[in-house]
């Protein structure tokens, strides 16, 4: 092996945050067991209450039951999940509902299952406006659903934005859906950890989270999804989940993440503190070193009218002008600070975000966008590297012009 | 944590096999790292090399090229996506093809999304027959594409039976069907390891392979498929392996399966003979001991026409006439040693095994099926374990009959 640590300041904990030392733990203790917990013999049934046990605690962290708790490999397998198999659900009680809901600032992972329906489902696909900041316009919603109410097979709005940390208005969209008996999913793979998630209250029928983004292994994650939502299986074979979701369950990963999502539930509170006060930090720095730096999303002191947090308190999003945002991310990198023009799934895709686009921002300045995210492990060195390294690294930016520097080989 | 060291005989290694020190080591160091393998800074683009070079061993040890090898979270994901996406790749070059044959004998993993499409996408599944030994019956395979060789959008055949071991000819399908120009999957999770696989020289253009059934961990896997392929998405979203696969790469896990991969192909040689000497003992001491048992599938020592071992090494399956499996299992396992009555995927379900069915097995006698699969940590002590305890079990489940005693919670 010829990796070694990445150094510098990392600053891209919404791409992917370092496993916790009790997770990793987890894992290994798990890993050194045998049993697949599909099995009948003892092994097996021991594998099997480590996932029940995994299950329960999970539920726990997040207001839900553990009958409401749908292992997957991940957020992207979750996300096709409540897109996919609530539509064929819905639709097989109704022909009529053709109809899928989403903001127009989804992620990839549910705007795409959305338009594979499209195209191979006769979905019609309505992709929901959003202000300039990227919350939801809940008026556009409520139109929709009065238009087509019996129509529409599910909606689904996103907890956070991935990009710009904008918090969409869950607990309202689940409160206009239901009155026209819709079914809400919102993807949270972003929101656990930093703002509060329960699932109950929010009242939305099904939920995404994985555990990468919060302290836990990639490759697992889960759909929490009420027991009365119609949900149809999209990977098939053993029936494991509720028969919605085959495949082995992988215990060591499942027991990491429980053991993950507990513990970035038990600390969110000090933690989200202390982040948004260095989110503050960066943000007042960014504007200090490169004064025309946009900050795009709420304010980081904004709230909404009902008096919750507008923005995630580990998110900064800014556009350089007359930079290019992936000229900003590898001079950046060079002097040793990791951030990401956007998300990293879209990574090495020579778009401007669709994100910002839909939030009304030009072409050009969506360009010079630069997303700096912070995580369990941020430090205030972290901060200072970077407020060290922007200002001629936009300089240099700035100079080589709008032309995409983009080196071949890593999309 | 109350889950404690199974202990006793494990003879239940096709379920699931214990991961490899190096495989575990592999995980644990890649998971002390950070990084996206889609994000453009340093430390993604550490994870990317980590992921290729992963990709690179893994080729080579399967006789693959490196960009024919689409990572996935593991087999059951692997066989859904080659069964719908060949499936929607030929039939959107062609409508006139929505036949899909596969043999009769398949895991659910590759049964069960090839009914889905014939519930919700127009597909027309034909069951292959096999023999009374569990082999493919060529001829009709022959005809199937004589008749109907336009409409068949593809053929998938397992490399070996996970129930009771038959290796199939599957050199010979993917020669018949490529004469009427009908790509061949196949699902070798069983095989590699055991017997040689190589996805060149086996001529078929998809090939699952899985984690945990050789040492690595479980939710990693990867279908082997041809660049020429059509091949369709069926997991949507950030547009990683080539589009067809999305969701964030699992680096640490794909590193570890590679690990492991590495390791049982460079050891099954010499595993291969320990294994089959080892099967050899366990097979001739339970007609010893229990002498109306009825090994199912080839003898041990039986070859094909072609020269090949018919049965994979590991694999001893029987049926005792008069007893439930369910009931053997359990009684087995009081006594230390785990097995299984067939699939662990179907665990729990009260039908007889498709398998003994589709080899002609009467429905009386396939209730009594015991599955014993060993692995590279098997021991001789493990099948004397066996063979001490069968006499009074196998007596002991005559005498509950032929009546499901199955206690209820372990679905």
């Amino acid at each position: 092996m010829t990796t070694t640590e990445a150094p510098g300041a990392y600053l891209d904990h919404a791409a992917t945050t370092p496993m916790s030392p009790a997770a990793l733990e987890a894992f290994v203790a798990e890993a050194g067991r045998t049993g697949n917990a599909s099995s009948l013999h003892s092994a097996g049934r021991a594998a099997r209450r480590v996932v029940e046990e995994s299950r329960e605690s999970a539920a726990a962290a997040l207001g839900a039951r553990p009958s409401e708790v749908i292992f997957t490999g991940g957020g992207t397998e979750a996300d096709n999940l409540a897109i996919k198999g609530i539509f064929w659900g819905r639709r097989s009680q109704d022909p009529r509902r053709r109809r899928v809901l989403v903001s127009a600032v989804e992620h990839h992972a549910v705007l795409d299952p959305a338009f594979w329906l499209a195209g191979h489902a006769g979905a019609d696909i309505t992709l929901l406006p959003v202000d300039g900041e990227g919350r939801l316009d809940l008026d556009a919603l409520t139109d929709e659903l009065a238009a087509h109410g019996d129509e529409i097979a599910l909606v689904s709005v996103m907890w956070a934005n991935n990009e710009v940390g904008t918090l969409q208005p869950v607990r309202e969209v689940a409160r206009i859906a239901h009155r026209h008996g819709v079914p809400v999913h919102t993807d949270a793979v972003q929101a656990v950890g930093q703002v509060e998630v329960d699932f109950a209250a929010s009242g939305v029928d099904a939920l995404t989270v994985t555990g990468h983004k919060l302290g836990g292994p990639v490759g697992v994650g889960a759909l929490l999804a009420r027991r009365d939502l119609p949900l149809e299986a999209v990977s098939h074979g053993g029936g494991q989940e509720r028969g919605v979701r085959s495949g082995t369950l992988d215990v060591a990963a499942i027991r990491s993440f429980a053991v993950a999502l507990r513990e970035a539930v038990d600390a969110r509170g000090e933690r989200a503190t202390a982040l948004a006060d260095l989110r503050d930090v960066l943000v007042a720095g960014v504007r200090r070193v490169v004064p025309d730096a946009v900050l795009r999303g709420p304010a980081p002191d904004a709230t909404t009218p009902s008096g919750d947090m507008a923005r995630l308190p580990a998110n900064a999003h800014f556009t350089f002008p007359g930079a290019e945002g992936d000229s900003l991310l590898y001079l950046l990198d060079s002097a040793g600070v990791q951030a990401s023009t956007g998300s990293a799934c879209q990574a090495g895709v020579p778009q401007p975000s669709h994100v910002l686009l839909a939030m009304g921002v030009e072409e050009t300045d969506a360009r010079g966008a630069l997303r700096f995210s912070l995580g369990a492990s941020s430090t205030r060195d972290d901060v200072d590297r970077l407020l060290e390294a922007l200002p001629g690294v936009a300089e240099r930016a700035r100079a080589a012009g709008l032309v995409s520097t983009r080196p071949g080989g890593v999309a």
